[in-house]
């Protein structure tokens, strides 16, 4: 019988392929760029790279070779690099900026909103991203993310898997790190936040890197709970009545 | 004819006394404890005395006599006096937190509500508020207050009038400080916020000391915007169609 967790006050989302189809949403507004730009250009491949380059340039930051530096700020360095690999030369800077920016308006999985609207009856829910926190405000109005608050790595000065952002979260929230669970597709977001004593939420997402990628999605039993998405992770959570 | 103003592209509030009648909502509240504890106090007494403890409280913050203590610990310690004071000896720890809380169910003025959801629809609508995170968290959940991002004065380590507090907001919005509205009914916070390069709306409330307090609701020519309220407020800034 599903039943609210005792004592669990705070749901903390990841959102770059846990809320939001990064993927889709990046091929989207490359091919629409392409169109007015007469550009011929493999944008799903175009959109992994430039995903794929977030990881390196996060850890450049973590080890401290980088100072501080956004996430939007990351995303305008990798693309300086992608238009050069895939030969887009005429691109002006504003023109660059807004396809930038196309992060700031990533769509929700279809789930997600109404997932989180039911979720939001029973529990304050929040980002915790390592998206700044302007890409997040835009992407939540864009989108219509019904977040109560907006966390982000950015006011940590710690990207996840660091733990400061996860102990920071719930600080920020008046909370213990056990009245909050972090949700998430990807399992070392997952791990990390339960070694700082957080809940865990995994809800896979099968499609996130393309219908041909090979994706991580098999229940474990670390996590306190493994959900399908999150109408499954409200069903969980919340009692019957609230729904 | 009212017009939405060139590159402006948030608002950030103040919430003590601009978004939420905090005296009314604390009498209320001491009123409801009064009953249960068999008390007999003069309760617009003693939520004058807890606000009144507010400002000094917070200047041994800015000025360094204390490290960075959140509201919640200020209120509670000026708490602490004010039983001592007004001779109320009979409340658990767990009572005192729990009025200690009231500060997080603040109820807003009348027009709060509906004219920030209209505000919403033409800008990105935040606090900025020295109560901390969780508080505004707490109390954006209970008065259902549509905030598109929740900052506060605890992101920036810094008591508003600081700088810190004004220019740390722009910043984590990704904005210039002239795209950026601070709207309050506290004119020292309107001027320290102008002084920072943000635009400013003075909005009265005229009842915040209650019924028989003096308090400064002239118009002022140092600011962009005077409002009547936050109705008039959407009037001014937004044009007639998104009304």
């Amino acid at each position: 019988m599903p039943a609210r967790k005792p004592g669990l006050r705070a749901l903390v989302f990841d959102v770059f392929g846990t809320v939001v189809d990064w993927r889709g949403s990046i091929i989207r507004e490359g091919r629409a760029l392409g169109r007015r730009k007469k550009l011929e250009i493999d944008w799903p491949a175009f959109a992994d790279g430039w995903r794929a380059g977030y990881r390196p340039a996060m850890a450049r930051v973590r080890s401290g070779e980088l100072p501080w530096t956004t996430i939007d700020a990351l995303h305008r360095m990798i693309l300086e690099d992608l238009l050069r690999r895939f030969r887009i030369d005429r691109l002006s800077g504003a023109e660059k900026d807004d396809f930038n920016r196309a992060w700031h308006r990533l769509r929700p999985w279809p789930d997600a909103r109404r997932g989180l609207a039911r979720l939001k009856r029973g529990f304050t829910i929040a980002t915790l991203s390592n998206g700044n926190v302007a890409l997040l405000v835009d992407m939540a109005k864009h989108s219509r993310l019904p977040w109560d608050c907006v966390l982000s790595a950015e006011l940590f000065g710690h990207y996840k898997p660091d733990p400061e952002a996860y102990l920071g979260a719930a600080r920020l929230l008046g909370l213990a790190p056990g009245q909050v669970m972090l949700v998430a597709a990807h399992k070392d977001d997952l791990l990390a936040a339960k070694a700082c004593g957080l809940r865990t939420a995994f809800v896979p997402r099968p499609l996130e890197f393309g219908p041909d990628a090979r994706v991580a999605v098999r229940t474990e039993r670390a996590f306190d709970v493994n959900a399908r998405d999150f109408l499954d992770l409200a069903a969980r959570l919340l009692p019957r009545r609230t729904h």
